[in-house]
């Protein structure tokens, strides 16, 4: 299986899956084409989020706002799979998730065909991600070794990394959790989601209510259901973060609040 | 064939897809995931036009905005497909269109590994789907047995259902038709779909004039094309119902109408 | 391989799916349901861009404003492709590319089911893809002759070809190149993407400057990330075409362009 997934929109996708197809028959699925544009941070998110759901597979991902640059091409090999994306960040975060707890190993990719500057996705990442589907697929998903052992591909210790920021967790003077930390991305849904994982609130139960930036204090629940449709709500989504939503509306309107600001949630008891 | 279709926008259904794969080999077809954004009704119109046009398959519809409360996810069995959908009436009109003169039938899927509060597209409906194409595809399809001797459904009456609003068809004093219903769905176009079939209007002729909501008379036509583009319309769409439309334009701006609101349809002599 | 192409949005296209299934088990690839709507010309130029990159393939393409006139339904043969189209232009772009320096041919397709006025691509063109896929499928592709004996197809010399209008290019009385043309598509980002082809300047080097419809001069590139996000440039794209562009913005604002709109490109020394 060959997974593609860009921040392209249309019809540009449609270029990249027809210079896979032309190389290889494994299947192709698209992961998204809607991923944030020119935003590698935010789109390593939804990756790290989604492609540890598939079965074994070679992933082709490309955010890639520095292309036409000297920015470089990689594989990252983790678990059996492998991430084909620029070398901004971009294929870290959900390699570390593929792996779980097996190192991860990342290469550069050196062989290239005359590229155009402006569309990597297919004139690079594309034909990489169909030749090394044809050149080190085994039957448990992508060898290493095979991996490796690719003309195209050499071992590389130097490579961009993005970690998400890790948010600040005190207690106030009353002893309740005050955890300050930044809005990631922003669904579809409007929910802006936090670098705030679902352990760091730990401490707080379902219907303690939580003060984003010292707004009005909202409840913090299970469910957009526990509150009526219109009304604010914290909670942990299913990618485990805390995100601050609107039941059938839109969170980044009712909290003001948009992709980089901070966020200050202070639970009361 | 497992299908996919949900309100959930990008990138929520690539982890909706991974799942499926990892249990499933099955081809995976996305019908769409732009559905109208947590409205069953309006969702269960569009399945109910498009999921007759395949072959018997799977279908994984998620449309949920109960998701995290205590509502069933439900497997209905109609002519040799089976719709998995939580229990919102969402399956319903799709279900009938479907089995056409036989009966349907109704399981609750009882098993469930723990789930999130959030993403039951991923952890519920997803998994559902795949068990079920894995356990009870048979060569003319999903086979209602098979389908019912799977350990995690079972029987049951009670579900929710959604029949369509009736239109009402009254004649005036000249003995014009006079058609009060109301838009049930807005399509990508802008046109205003009723819910009125176009059965309801079958004594009009093409060329005769019809007022929408008492305003000016437009012609109730066969095609866009046989107004200037600009121009209001009203036609009966590819599903059958009537439209309030605009050639290369809002039917929803120019007639000012929207989901939900009431139409009234005076056909002119 | 079946690919499908549209202005549809969301979710008609699923209809057209589901009817090709019914009839081939060939593998089904989306090209984009997104294309320019209502516009045979500029979507035509995506045909043209995107689906020289497929293997040969029966192409499913609908951009069709005339749907429900008497315009015909089409198929042409390029190479080993096939194309199915209304016959509004549509499909010539494309298939010339797709044949290279080969012969196209064009046939009218005449056999057909009873029809919607709204809808023909679910029920004439993805039903002729269909058929044409599975009568004259050759081991390397859309066979002529195999097509040709189709009963419902015959050769025409009749059919709408659309050509891009051509630039005219000329020197100023300091000898710098000007050249005069129209914007033809807009693309996702908000690349303004003229009907210049990239030899037309070919005089030009990276690092000149250019007006675009008198404004001040911006650089000539090779690459977005060539001038600051936010600034302007003019490239020429992937497509071989002169665009006007803002990295990390949208090229239609910052030089008050739209589709159609005359662009004079004015390269200084």
């Amino acid at each position: 299986m060959i997974t593609l997934a860009s921040d392209f929109g249309s019809p540009y996708p449609a270029a990249m899956k027809g210079v896979v197809r032309r190389q290889s028959d494994a299947e192709l699925v698209d992961v998204s084409h809607d991923l944030p544009r020119g935003d590698p941070r935010a789109a390593a998110f939804w990756l790290r989020f989604v492609l540890p759901e598939f079965p074994p597979a070679v992933h082709c991902a490309v955010v890639d706002p520095g292309v036409g640059t000297d920015r470089d091409a990689i594989v990252v090999h983790a678990g059996d799979h492998a991430i084909v994306a620029p070398d901004n960040g971009l294929a870290l975060p959900p390699a570390r998730a593929l792996a779980e707890d097996q190192p991860i190993e990342v290469f550069e990719i050196t062989a290239a065909a005359p590229a155009s500057a402006t569309f990597h996705g297919r004139d690079v990442f594309a034909p990489a991600a169909a030749r090394i589907r044809e050149s080190a697929w085994a039957e448990t998903g992508v060898d290493r070794d095979a991996l490796a052992a690719c003309p195209s591909v050499t071992p590389t210790d130097e490579y961009v990394d993005h970690r998400f920021p890790e948010p600040t967790v005190d207690r106030d003077v009353d002893g309740a959790v005050v955890v300050s930390g930044e809005i990631l991305v922003v669904d579809d849904f409007g929910n802006a989601i936090t670098n705030v994982p679902g352990d760091a609130v730990a401490a707080a139960d379902p219907g303690d209510r939580v003060r984003v930036n010292g707004g009005d204090p909202v409840p913090f629940v299970e469910t957009f259901a526990s509150v009526p449709p219109g009304d604010r709500l914290v909670t942990v989504g299913s990618h485990g973060h805390v995100e601050c939503d609107v039941n059938d509306g839109r969170g980044t309107d009712a909290f003001g609040v948009d992709v980089g600001d901070p966020v200050r949630l202070s639970f009361e008891r």
